[in-house]
């Protein structure tokens, strides 16, 4: 397998986390977002995904996959084990709603185009943008927190004791929240749950300053 | 089971559709996104549902499930027929990757509560405001067309000849780009699908004229 990744972005360090909790390997293939305009949106690369976004996951077939949530999915039917959703049908949909608060209310908001629009198109000032970010990351990470704090299912990990779909997309979500210095101290269960998660090697391993083409 | 519900959320018309292919029927319990500042506000509503939006899937034992996406795949777990999902995995990554171009990319960009914050807080007029709307469905529709049209899985329906969750998130996203006058001539796969799918009765049934809350 390729992955077309590049280090700090949330949606690939998703998929990172997945490959490395199933010991899969793939072949990491970088794709600077920022440099020579991105080159997620040169036509070699949206020949294999039109949205011009990262993460791509190539099969051996040629197979192009593409959105970090479907892709999670897809590996976890395929090597099932160990699994990234709970058993039942009431677990796998509160695991899948969590993920998907972070990826459908947080993260579409507050990625690198949208930045770049406010400031760019929009005019908008650096300050402007950064309250922007803080508006909607703090207004998630509420509704994440009202969704595990005192829940009898929320356990070392966002559900029981073993890394789900839901710990995938929380993890880079809070390493992006620190690095636009948004506030943790109101999410006393997320910010737990966060630091016990980077403590296992699979997310370590996949963190953005441990990939190839960090800091570039 | 109880669905809240506005008649026209795009979110909750994907889970209306999946109710009525499933043949399964949910008292309607309509949330008004505007009206008293948006009912989803209030807290009786936010204690069922933190993340504060609608749909909210309301179980015969009492749990709520949020999140569209996870409530139509927790349907298809729960009543399995007719599917949501093609049978292979290579399949349903397609269909879930399509789903969610829709729902991450689209959507949370262009819904009431961002259009609000636009012209609200940062004071954008309502030709900018449009303008916002029409950049990120046009850039959006433009992927989605790129990976149906020509592919060997496309048919009448997103993927092969049934609907599929794809299609679920096609119709509303169409019903919303028509509403802000998008020029839909450029994809005229998706448009082909969309009108295939709006002639279901299942498809019918669930669009924004034909609920109790219309209009209002």
């Amino acid at each position: 397998m390729r992955l077309y990744t590049y280090w700090r972005s949330s949606t690939s360090y998703r998929v990172r986390i997945a490959l490395n909790l199933k010991g899969l390997s793939a072949e990491q293939v970088p794709v600077h977002l920022v440099r020579d305009g991105g080159e997620q949106k040169q036509p070699a690369y949206t020949a294999l995904n039109p949205q011009a976004g990262v993460p791509t996951l190539v099969e051996d077939d040629g197979r192009a996959l593409t959105q970090s949530l479907a892709i999670c999915e897809y590996l976890d039917e395929v090597h099932p084990h160990p699994p990234l959703l709970p058993t039942d049908a009431a677990g796998r949909a509160r695991v899948r709603a969590f993920a998907l608060a972070i990826s459908c209310e947080i993260h579409p908001l507050t990625n690198l185009r949208v930045l770049k629009h406010l400031t760019g198109h929009l005019g908008l000032s650096e300050d402007a943008k950064l309250e922007w970010y803080r508006h909607w990351t703090v207004q998630g990470l509420t509704a994440l927190e009202a969704m595990v704090a005192g829940h009898p299912d929320t356990g070392d990990c966002v559900h029981g004791s073993t890394p789900t779909l839901a710990d995938l997309c929380l993890v880079p979500q809070m390493y992006n929240a620190r690095r636009f210095n948004v506030d943790l101290e109101p999410y006393p269960t997320l910010v737990r749950i966060d630091a016990h998660c980077r403590g296992l090697d699979a997310f370590a391993a996949a963190a953005p300053e441990a990939q190839p083409d960090a800091d570039t």
